[in-house]
């Protein structure tokens, strides 16, 4: 049976089962953007007179993402950090060529900073892992500590109203799952399509794509022609996270639509003040007294300042 | 390797991997009352000056549970339903021989409460469930209906302190999983070792062996000597809860304890305040007109009630 599209009745290309929704491409690549506004109106995660600075990577999420904003009217600019991860794939270098291939192919002249991790602050993220031995021998933590300090930096010392990243709903829903299977109550009570700049040096962060699927953000890639960087980080392979999207996976081939009701459930108990901590039970912050961003660290630095300065790092 | 037992060194008849725990059997059979006397106190069920009155099936957890509270020296009668169930397997006769054994095989003299369903109210569950067309025609939704309300009648109206059933970990932990995949909120939140009796009509309710393993309580009940029903209901084959029961059990293969920490996890937010919900949310409850139970229907009859006013249920 050919499925046809629900709009013009031409045969479709994609079937988003979680909505039963079969469309042609030409349809699909205007439901997708429709998708996102109703995500930023919904979730009020910012607006046309905003300046938005869009993470991107290189690949299929986060390049769509900023070419959704283009086409919807956003001023977005793009911000990357190049990480110098090889790994005999030239993986950071490919990413960068696919971040500047998008530009020149959807949106030239647009603004794009850029980050040379190695530059600023004298160390690959392969380097600074190996050095400080962190996170067993795999890089992913110091990254991830990295990205989301400098991605901050960015947006706050560039005076932007929203730095925003491309995490689809697969994305969202294993780090729920991985929250609740190990009940991580500080993260369960972050965890939103909005989080507000409610602290100084902090930036307001959203995720626009939180109810798209990833395979429907590939899909949105291929048919839009955004070249993206199709394998997974070198580092990230074996990585929980990829289990738990597996297991979700599992579950939403049994039940169309489980991995959405999953996250939106979880939406809606929040919006019923289900993860409300006591005013207490806030984590204390401090500002780091290097860089001017919100730590929980007791005394000093910030993790992320502490992590060059070596003679810390060394001692461990 | 020949694992030996943590306390005397003899070999080994059960390894509780997610304590890291071998133990020979006599040691065994020690452990589990000792780990239900640690639940009951650190969730203060219930205490030896309490009339407890225990939901027996037949099955290994129930009679267990009854058998470990009668050592503990707790004041514990027990109550059955006889459901009518039969299939081809007279599955509540041989539930109600498997009762009446184990207490003449240990404790003889023990105080049984029956209720027979069909002599009670005139239909048997299978028939019930039939008449009423509820539940896809599994009577799974009716006998919990039923098996609910009748222990709580029971319970309240001998005047027992508490009514106890023999729900282990992984009927804790599945239910858990059910809740959160769903995001059921007012279950979320009412789902505890102990619920108030904080409702005229209600009963409190408590489950002692919330931390135990099933496979443990199973090795409990055959190190012990007590005949129990081994099969399933037989209308219970294809439940979701057992389907839940098989996803947590992978976790729990892939690493020893996920189960555990799960449920444990969740009692810990609970203990947070992460499940409490803002006080005008709480569900409005009536009394049954009929019954006297508390009911969340909006006027007349509870659902319990309901079911045999055979009126309104084929009206539908």
């Amino acid at each position: 049976m050919i499925l046809k599209c629900r709009k013009c009745h031409e045969p479709a290309v994609v079937n988003m089962r979680q909505h039963k929704l079969p469309l042609c491409a030409a349809h699909f690549l205007e439901w997708i953007p429709e998708q996102t506004q109703r995500t930023i109106e919904k979730y009020r995660l910012f607006t046309r007179t905003d300046r938005v600075l869009v993470a991107v990577s290189g690949g299929k999420d986060s390049l769509s993402l900023w070419d959704i904003l283009k086409q919807l009217g956003y001023q977005a600019d793009g911000m990357t950090l190049q990480l110098g991860i090889d790994e005999g794939l030239q993986y950071s270098d490919q990413s960068h060529h696919f971040i500047e291939k998008f530009i020149g192919d959807f949106w030239p002249g647009s603004i794009l900073h850029t980050v040379d991790v190695k530059s600023a602050y004298g160390e690959s993220i392969p380097e600074v892992a190996r050095r400080t031995d962190r996170g067993n021998a795999r890089p992913c933590s110091v990254c991830g500590l990295i990205k989301r300090h400098e991605m901050n930096r960015l947006a706050h010392e560039l005076g932007y109203d929203v730095l925003v990243t491309g995490h689809n709903l697969d994305d969202e829903a294993s780090v729920l799952w991985s929250n609740v299977l190990n009940w991580q109550i500080d993260s369960l009570v972050r965890q939103a399509p909005i989080l507000p700049a409610d602290r100084p040096g902090l930036a307001r962060k959203a995720k626009p794509l939180c109810r798209c699927y990833e395979r429907d953000m590939a899909a949105y890639a291929v048919l839009r022609g955004i070249a993206y960087i199709y394998d997974e980080c070198p580092f990230a392979l074996h990585a929980t996270s990829l289990q738990h999207k597996a297991a979700l996976n599992d579950l939403e081939n049994k039940h169309a639509g489980a991995k959405l009701q999953f996250y939106l459930g979880f939406l809606n108990a929040r919006e019923r003040g289900l993860f409300t901590l006591p005013e207490e039970d806030a984590p204390a912050l401090r500002t780091c007294e290097r860089c001017g961003q919100p730590t929980g660290t007791t005394a000093g630095l910030c993790t992320f300042c502490r992590l060059w300065d070596k003679k810390q790092a060394v001692v461990k």
